[in-house]
């Protein structure tokens, strides 16, 4: 279907999308201004997170792209498979954790063990995604001015060209922009019903798990291992390494990391680190997990759902057939700060080019690689960020540990909740929205926070929060912590009490020292 | 009793606080190194936000301050009668009102309508609220080294000389610090029982309120008003002014009061505005709110529970009668940007020198008398600051409204969700923690947010989101917007998606452009 130049409101947008997922009509969705004879200034493969906020930069700039997808929307795997669903399940979680602590209290009725369907809150994200996609393909119409072919394969042919429903496109570049996807490990029984990712968790499950096990210990198997958990379907997690150990999530205390772990077991889970997982087995369906424990011995776990938490790796192949592009060991294309490959006028961008797989990372990817091919040089670096995840808590942190902090400088200060040495469970914080009802009932699960301070520089150097409502803050504490903010800002600045993070006014009770101590 | 030099853990200072607060014990309760003979640099009359601030601060530039409470702990109203109980109101509120939306769905059960009691709310916190109390007295004395007497009244005798128990304490500085209380309209039936305020909800309540009438339209008003409506009361506020549309409630536009005020509608509220009240009725307790509709009509509102909502005034006449102190004509002590008052050597800070009534600035009030009282000349405007108040939403407001930077700027660009235009049950944005369950349910109930922009500086002018989780970002958007924050320098940043309020990745959207436009 053509639809240039015919404007479709978002509503009208959601019906073509779901008649495509459908089967309805397999042919693609054409948006191409074929009255504008200037060559495009690059074509993205793939209109994910990098390529779709790229491809805007690029029109912003003036220059004419063309943007390309398999998939019959734009937007990518957030909104259909990754970052919406895990933020709705996440959601459901706290709120489920919430219902079980104060179960019997106040209006809350009585928790039963297995309260929440996981199957049903699958098919709840599943009905209404459509919504996002539907809104995302009128914004970069309507709003964005951008070009593009939905609902089909492209085909790069070599570094000028792709392949589109027969027909070829030329442009001045290529950004390559396809992702990637779960690694799953080499072991048997893996291709077991039964084994899902987050990716097909959404795309395909059909029955309701009743006791899960997921192999990995990454952001993603904590995330939805503790959304399982918080259903009430009995999760166990199997993690060769410490959870939140691993090296792509750096700059995490050991006290940080207690009291999310500590919670999550708190919360009814297994947590099974320095163990691997032998074999998935079962019987048409995966009955359980073999696993060799930190103590070498082996057992069998039931489990009538597996998840794997692992890694991921690039969908790269078939740039590397076409354009022999440069990937490392694991698959991902090598890129310098500019976004290029080792092909002139080939960029990559987002998780094809390797960790993080955050949506920042992806989209000023894009906006890197648009900038370099509209002839600004322009370099992006992505090796220190804010970063977080969700337990049935948000856990937010950006900077250094307190450990690293303290290699580094010789005077470090911290300010933290609840202060060292002090009981959770005889002051309520931090608290702030999210935990007021914790606070009155359940003081010792309000949170966790500290911020880590050079006491020569006076700079805050790291942040770190477990409750919830700081995530948003973290954003901004990043910019600032990169531009020098001291303890003596922060005391300078406008807090809205009850703030969520209580850094600022914490830090405006030790402020007034010359010689900084712990608070 | 005597408590100096002997460190008391925050469980033992609960113990003490309840025994003073049922009345066992009346003797002040001394915190005083009777050791030190330094003249105190200052005494804080009132050991409130302010008071409690300030004297840290006063602290810890090594001067010697002594503070004096006439409750048995520091901390003043906010964790006592004010913020706090806000807070836990406000989330049950927030909490309610997605089991009502979701009634009957997932794992929510049916909701009834009277599901939520207020008394046993209030009741949940007052049994709490000593934590924070003994929290504070803990860290006051043992983190912060002050000095202070407790659960005694001080009467200041001149400007050096205030007298506690009958004993004399000199200070080369006094500084004010007692607040402010409601101030009830002169109308017929005021006194009756059944009559409260947001201070005397939480000390006297003691039935059940099954209809409540509140007599204002401020944030108070709003933010209570909400909470008794999601616990299943009926409520009608009577307010003269539009909602949302007093002087002190500034920069706010209209689309997003009217975002707030029709979600308050929309949730069974009756809000009249241009109303005055003209008398309540009772029989033993309140029966009725007589008001005189915006059409000259007058009706008789039947209500077991009156609430409040009005203004406050200052508790200045001690200090007018003691010192002589100038106040304004509504009571408050008049101040220069140093809280120096008419009397030299005398300051005045928080609640007792008028409007906004707000923890940064009474807080940010005793850290400038303390620091012009160390010899640092300092000066506090709090003329500008980021803003917020809850219904069953957070809304969270800085910088300048739509309308505001219209009249002051040639070309205003605004980022906005949902887009105008567009229906916002089309589209289930903005959302993020705290509305998922809603943008997959109720798209129209995710919130509302724009960002303000002067297209020829592209500076960021003003920002405003109604929703949940944003409102600690705003304390650093507000310090940034001041020091002249760019469209540019947001689509830098590394935003945390989702994100509760999606200024950065929609900034980047839009930054490639030479010429800003609206998004």
């Amino acid at each position: 279907m053509d639809v240039w130049g015919r404007p479709l409101r978002a509503a009208e947008w959601q019906e073509v999308i779901l008649r495509a997922e459908a089967g309805e009509f397999d042919e693609p969705i054409w948006n191409v201004d074929r009255g504008d004879s200037r060559e495009f200034d690059a074509i993205f493969v793939g209109g994910g997170a990098g390529g779709r906020f790229g491809s805007a930069y690029l029109r912003a700039r003036g220059g004419r792209q063309l943007t390309i997808d398999r998939w019959p929307f734009l937007g990518g795997s957030c909104p259909h498979q990754a970052c919406v669903p895990h933020h709705l399940f996440s959601e459901a979680a706290r709120e489920l954790d919430l219902a079980r602590w104060l179960s019997g209290r106040l209006w809350f009725g009585e928790f039963e063990d297995k309260r929440a369907s996981i199957l049903e809150l699958v098919e709840l994200f599943r009905s209404g995604r459509n919504s996002a996609h539907s809104f995302m393909n009128w914004q970069s119409k309507e709003q964005l001015g951008m070009e593009y072919i939905l609902n089909a394969s492209a085909t790069v042919l070599d570094e000028h060209t792709v392949e589109v429903a027969g027909e070829r496109f030329h442009a001045r570049n290529l950004v390559l922009a396809t992702g990637a996807r779960t690694e799953y490990p080499d072991i048997p029984g893996i291709d077991l019903p039964g084994v899902y990712d987050f990716a097909s968790l959404v795309e395909e499950l059909d029955y309701e798990p009743s006791r899960c096990v997921i192999i990995g210990g990454s952001k993603v198997a904590i995330e939805y291992g503790s959304f399982f958990q918080a259903t009430g379907c009995p999760t166990t997690i199997v993690s060769r390494s410490p959870l939140m150990r691993t090296k792509s999530l750096h700059h995490v205390d050991e006290d940080l990391r207690q009291f999310v772990v500590d919670g999550m077991r708190k919360r009814g889970m297994t947590i099974l680190e320095g163990a691997h997982p032998v074999e998935i087995v079962g019987n048409g369906r995966a009955t359980g997990v073999v696993v060799r424990l930190a103590d070498g011995t082996v057992e069998t776990l039931p489990a009538d759902f597996v998840f794997i938490g692992t890694g991921e790796r690039a969908n790269s192949a078939p740039f590397v057939e076409a354009l022999g592009v440069e990937v490392d060991e694991r698959g991902f294309i090598v890129v310098n700060s500019r976004m290029q490959t080792s092909v002139p006028g080939v960029y990559a961008i987002g998780d094809l080019i390797g960790a993080p797989m955050e949506m920042f990372k992806a989209r000023k990817c894009g906006m890197t690689a648009a900038r370099n091919i509209m002839g600004e040089p322009y370099e992006f670096d992505f090796s220190e960020y804010p970063d977080f995840l969700h337990s049935t808590y948000e856990v937010t942190w950006v900077g250094l540990s307190e450990a690293e902090a303290r290699e580094r400088y010789q005077n470090v200060v911290v300010i933290q909740m609840p202060p060292p040495g002090v009981d959770p469970g005889e002051i309520p914080l931090p608290c702030a929205e999210g935990s007021m009802l914790y606070a009155f009932t359940h003081p010792e699960l309000t949170g966790f926070q500290k911020c880590v301070i050079d006491a020569d520089s006076r700079r805050i150097v790291g942040v770190h929060h477990v409750g919830y409502g700081a995530k948003d803050a973290f954003q901004y504490l990043d910019y600032l912590i990169r531009r020098g903010l001291t303890i003596d800002d922060m005391a300078e600045m406008n807090e809205l009490f009850l703030n969520p993070e209580h850094f600022i006014q914490l830090c405006r009770l030790r402020a007034g020292q010359t010689q900084l101590t712990n608070l």
